[in-house]
């Protein structure tokens, strides 16, 4: 048989592959039907004037793409092949219903997910004045100190940085946390510190170790949303314990662990997310006292341990933590850099050495050189200038914010509170008219964004609320986004 | 009352900390036992000649601290207080037995760990020879080149990439991505890719979305072992296929199949870690069709797709995916540098949907910073010239490897792969008097590390197998190396 190839020595393409490649297009084409014969690689290499083992390394090519059928001592035919997937012929109708073939908690979470959606993954209209994002101001981060800090680990130790390391974390970076917890009275050695990526990967893998599917999770409601999307993805009996003015409520708490025992119980004592709130010193030695008495990991989320600007000193739950029972988070997003994704939990040694082996079946490895590149940040004592700067600038902040709220706020029908440090505050709204989706419509119109509280709660909201972050917002934006969220609370009532 | 405080006007510390910090001390002391009343502030005030705002703020803080009880109108009494633990008395015997707080998957899987320590996690005596790590060879990163990415995209745009970014990863390195597959004939787009923390973190976010606990999970037999690690996790039932020199025995996955339904197929199509065995098209045509016919998502785990050395151009599976049943992973992790831990999921576009909110429940947010300067340096052509570099050395390591095998291994009583590509080369021992304890004492005498191949399997070994991995070893090493384990295997076969 004959087949119209031609080659050309002058390419640059190589002889073999222009040979290869007209005999696909000759195939793609049609031209070259299923069980055709191919010539010998002898008599086409012939026809050609080109080297015979040329023939039979494009035959060879094409066998191991799947276009030839081929036998030892036999010719080779053209085969029947699945084609290559293009950009078109890709789009058709998948055979995997994706929803279908989800596990129950992973299609709850994605449902979640839409819901919160256009609140928090759609950027705002120009010109909005955005309190829904809880993160520390871009306009702050110390870029270039850091910079430094990383080019100087990779000159010294780049290579080694980049291989495969600890599953617990560089450990000069878990020295440094481990002195730092000391000034907040945690006594702690690198041992007793595992590095996370971020506090949120910290609830993770305590759900791993702790949380077999179906047990239960007690925590405040309401709560870091976050923290109940992962509670859901992990199938847990979600217990939402109602909190006062003092923090969760830890008669209801009891009474739940009797009748419930939960696998744990997750708390945020400083600036609490949504509501702002901190608890006591008795509070947090009674929360304490009834998981030690229970024998319930207790986990402590410090989330944002660093950023008080107000007021008396408070200790962290896990600086009483005598009998090991405090399982801590920590971060370095909600004060520094949250891009960077380093966070730490700190429990007893014989936990950490226990969620080692699931942090190594989760990612092999941590991200060691973003770890030096941070430690050395620390070591040479940026991270407390940055800190001074921070409180320095968010406690303006904050009390811009307490000040626009007494002007700007009917208070005869709106409380809110007051947090000693952090980036969020709590609005409730008490008016019996206010409806939610004629307050939001408002609120758009007038130009501010606060985030619904309902997304804080696993069950019902207690009355209606609203999170106000003013991490993003400078002094001039707070007041003028209070004043907004004033007028468009006073249109609502009005109407 | 009168308790014994000085203050010094003079001292760098605050009025209110110095008599703050001594009646700590007393207390701390016993000085002051539990409801003793302290003198009022004004009265402390005017004895010690301070402002009773002094007083007054050091007996707040000692509130704060859970040092006092204080009520209003009332005196400050001194308040039965948990002390905070020191170094010393917080190592009593811990409240929560760990091990048994723990799931049994998560015991399971520390189980193993401790099993496998002494190979994986323990560092070699000096002088060995170490065939155990499957990496690249750090020696050989380029990272200057990196370096000055990572320089160029903090100064940049530094502070945008170190804020909370999207679960999907940076977009620019996704389309590099989508390019670079396009290489490999897969085509793709950015929306149809999730950068994960490694190929490891898209095995397990793969299980979140697919595999419920309980479900079945095939897979050759043997396998990654870090693959069985995150099965046992998420508490999967194992289903482990026999393995021919095909690659996956396709009848018993058939058979399998009908019988299980299991929740995915997990393959190692190229270089399978450990044989090193690369599949032919027919038989990867065979999976798909199988995998389509059933509409089981087919997880193809391309770790090592651009390490190719030898022999003709292999296909992806995903390349052939008409029909978006096959999740493919891939990874930097292999070629470039293992810490940095970036790797990605290339899926139907509804499939990458429903991961993201699982990777924001897990991590809220990738790490931009890392990603876009490894996308600059791929945009920049040096991960090409990378890969050129490697395939040049590499090529050449394991041809040493081969040809070291051929003069040091008794064949009558040794079989072993021949890669086409990858670290790892699998080694069979046949001889029927060869005990494994026996042997790995001889090995750990004569200077040289493998991994029993029984790491590799969930069930039982098909006869007694060893990884050898050429990745951190230069040519000189690869050559001693296995001479040493040919004494080795000679020796213990002699006695």
């Amino acid at each position: 048989m004959g087949i119209l190839i031609k080659t050309d020595a002058k390419s640059n393409i190589p002889l073999f592959r222009q040979i290869m490649e007209q005999i696909i297009d000759l195939i793609e084409a049609r031209a070259l039907a299923p069980d055709t014969r191919l010539p010998s690689s002898r008599s086409l290499a012939e026809r050609l004037g080109v080297n015979r083992s040329t023939v039979y390394k494009a035959y060879q090519e094409l066998w191991a793409l799947g276009y030839l059928n081929s036998r030892p001592g036999s010719y080779s035919t053209i085969r029947q092949r699945p084609r290559v997937v293009s950009r078109e012929t890709g789009t058709g109708r998948g055979l995997i219903d994706w929803r279908e073939a989800s596990t129950g908690s992973a299609r709850n979470l994605y449902d979640r997910y839409t819901q919160e959606k256009p609140y928090m993954d759609v950027a705002p209209r120009p010109g909005t004045i955005d309190f829904i994002p809880l993160s520390p101001d871009s306009r702050l981060f110390p870029v270039d100190d850091f910079r430094k800090c990383m080019n100087h680990v990779l000159v010294t130790e780049g290579a080694k940085l980049l291989e495969y390391g600890s599953a617990r974390g560089y450990r000069p970076l878990r020295e440094f946390i481990a002195s730092r917890m000391s000034q907040h009275s945690v006594s702690i050695t690198a041992d007793e510190i595992l590095i996370t990526t971020g506090a949120q990967n910290g609830i993770e893998l305590l759900l791993q170790l702790l949380a077999p599917s179906g047990s239960g999770v007690a925590f405040e409601g309401p709560t870091y949303s976050r923290a109940l999307d992962i509670f859901r993805l992990y199938d847990l009996k979600m217990i939402e314990i109602p909190m006062d003015e003092n923090g969760m409520d830890l008669s209801a708490l009891r009474r739940v662990i009797d009748r419930e025992s939960p696998a744990l119980v997750y708390t945020i004592p400083n600036f609490h997310n949504p509501t702002g709130l901190t608890t006591t010193q008795e509070h947090r030695e009674s929360l304490l006292h009834i998981c030690e008495q229970y024998r319930i990991p207790l986990v402590e989320d410090g989330f944002e341990e660093e950023m008080k600007y107000f007021g008396k000193a408070v200790l962290p739950i896990k600086s009483m933590d005598r009998r090991g029972v405090v399982t801590y988070l920590g971060t370095f997003s909600k004060v520094l850099f949250p891009g960077l994704r380093i966070g730490w939990i700190a429990a007893e040694k014989a936990c950490i050495d226990r969620l080692v082996p699931i942090q190594r079946a989760a990612i092999l490895s941590g991200n060691l050189l973003d770890q030096a590149a941070l430690e050395r940040f620390c070591r040479l004592g940026h991270y407390d200038l940055h800190i001074k700067r921070m409180h320095r600038i968010y406690r303006k902040r904050m009390q811009t914010a307490f000040k626009a709220m007494r002007e700007a706020l009917p208070a005869e029908w709106v409380d809110w509170t007051q947090p000693a440090g952090g980036y969020t505050i709590w609005i409730r709204l008490r008016h019996p008219r206010i409806d939610e989706a004629v307050l939001m419509a408002n609120l758009a119109d007038s130009g501010v964004r606060v985030l619904p509280g309902r997304f804080h709660y696993h069950g019902s909201p207690a009355g209606l609320n609203f999170r106000l972050s003013i991490g993003l917002l400078e002094e001039t934006e707070i007041q003028e986004g209070i004043a907004r969220l004033g007028e468009a609370i006073e249109s609502t009532i009005g109407k």
